[in-house]
């Protein structure tokens, strides 16, 4: 059991980070309106969030510009019309994916650039190639996390090795990620451990972010600060691919520092996010996703029952334990 | 942390009970078509439900029969009428609350009624009252249990002296009842300690009923199922006041015994649960309700709010946070 010292008092290392614009862009393809994206800045300002990340850093060689709203490739100029001369708290985050970023070219300097936090994505069959963004990120000034996803489908003992490279890489944070949100509070804390460990080994941190299949990407987040992790990624409304994350709502209501304010995130979900859904924008819990979290499945035949618009639960269910 | 070994394998005394009728019922006026309630005891039956709670035996003085459906009155026929000969080893409970149950006369001898298991709600200040209605229903043949309601509000101090009088009871099982949806799972691990304490000592069962608020409704159960608490109710769908419950469909993927089957739930949900839905019958997690959980206040005022469809959530939050 947890002190009840550590329920009633907080730590001031924690930091909360809105993933809404790059979790919730995977949903509208990072069509966000400038009005938007200016005023859940401010709000993340007013609420006491610690980051906003902003998109993803993609190769524009990759994806083709005019297929996706311009936070799929946050350049830097797009953030700077946002942010300003970003004399705000909040810091700026953008992902980088292993294999989906010319991060060579397309990330600069900071001292040239708007942005602090370079979250670098990878599996853990991609490692090398993550080490290989750490290093150049953090050679240009930046903070950087490794967020290693799918890892409710790897095996701890890679996990392991994992940790320890990147323990010696100049990475600052070890990102958990339960993309598929199948893992439950007791799996975080037996995860957290082990991450927790080599963090205190090399002088890192720990984050998480969580998915709500299961409806536990709430309880995965709070089972993880109380173990010891520092990072809690939140989205507004839950936004997020499939089921979505955990809820920025949630999540400042429990986190006992005053810094953080629950009233503008409410503001905002009531003016911005309840439009999003109205205009028929689909993200969130839903037994489609239930079923894959509980398979321990990559969500996608999910999202593409939810496009079809499918009702048929049971012949899903069925389909997917065929998969399994 | 809690034992690996507890997460495989499976504790034979846990028992599932099913709360849709019940809890649900206040959502709907108990108005469910027999249809409904007959395939909703066939699909428990097949899911290896252990109980179904049928609704409430309220007192037809004090309520007006013809404002709700026979469920809010479970006569011992109209029970029977869905039971038959009840050849099946799903058991069948209501729901007596003190102040509003005539349980001497409505309460017959357990061998002459369909009943298997009288569940006595109270509030802490009525303790005595559970007791009086504890003991006349042991005394005519049933399992009881007591489940203490909005515990979110009470003294541990006055939460022990109700557990040892209530342990010196022939009851057979206390509830935890987190009726406003406030607490977090380190806290529902300190509760079950309490509970699990006067238990041990009186030879009693423990039970969880959880609101789903804070979308912890799910987590919470299982936290209280990895503590040692053995009963737990849950909702298809999620069904039940406010913001609902303990989501049958997660609980049952996640209890590792295998006599629990969830593929007839999602047959039932997508068949009939749904169908509710479309009717028009509201229920489920919402801001109206994480904020009513976030300041441990009733729900009533949430309640009002998704009634009057209001959207004005930030105009609501201030509302309730001057009456707290």
């Amino acid at each position: 059991m947890k002190n009840l010292s550590n329920l009633m008092t907080y730590r001031s290392d924690v930091k909360v980070v809105d993933a809404t614009l790059r979790d919730g862009g995977l949903v509208n393809d990072f069509f966000f309106t400038d009005d938007f994206v200016k005023t859940l800045y401010q709000t993340n300002q007013k609420a006491g969030v610690d980051y906003m990340e902003f998109g993803y850093k993609a190769s524009k060689e990759m994806f083709d510009e005019s297929k996706f709203g311009k936070w799929k490739f946050c350049k830097d100029d797009d953030i700077r019309a946002i942010v300003g001369e970003k004399s705000s708290d909040v810091k700026v985050a953008v992902m980088a994916d292993v294999g989906r970023c010319d991060y060579k070219n397309d990330i600069v300097n900071r001292s040239d650039s708007p942005i602090d936090l370079i979250r670098v994505a990878t599996y853990l069959n991609t490692i090398p190639a993550a080490v290989d963004m750490i290093e150049d990120a953090k050679n240009k000034g930046y903070e950087v996390s490794c967020n290693i996803m799918a890892i409710s489908n790897g095996q701890e003992s890679d996990l392991r090795v994992a940790l320890d490279i990147l323990g010696q890489s100049p990475v600052d944070i070890f990102y958990i990620v339960d993309s598929f949100g199948s893992l439950y509070p007791e799996q975080i804390a037996r995860i957290a451990d082990v991450y927790l460990e080599f963090a205190e080994k090399y002088g890192k941190k720990v984050g998480i972010h969580a998915h709500n299949n299961q409806q536990l990407a709430f309880a995965n987040t709070i089972e993880a600060v109380g173990d010891g992790v520092d990072y809690l990624d939140a989205t507004y409304a839950a936004m997020g691919r499939g089921a979505g994350n955990c809820a920025m709502e949630l999540l400042l209501g429990f986190l006992r520092n005053p810094k953080y304010n629950v009233y503008p995130v409410i503001k905002f979900i009531e003016n911005y996010m309840r439009k999003l859904q109205d205009e028929g924008v689909v993200w969130g819990y839903d037994l489609q996703y239930l079923m894959t979290g509980l398979l321990n499945q990559h969500p996608r035949t999910a999202i593409e029952f939810t496009k079809n618009k499918r009702t048929d639960y049971s012949e899903f269910y069925k389909e997917i334990v065929e998969q399994d």
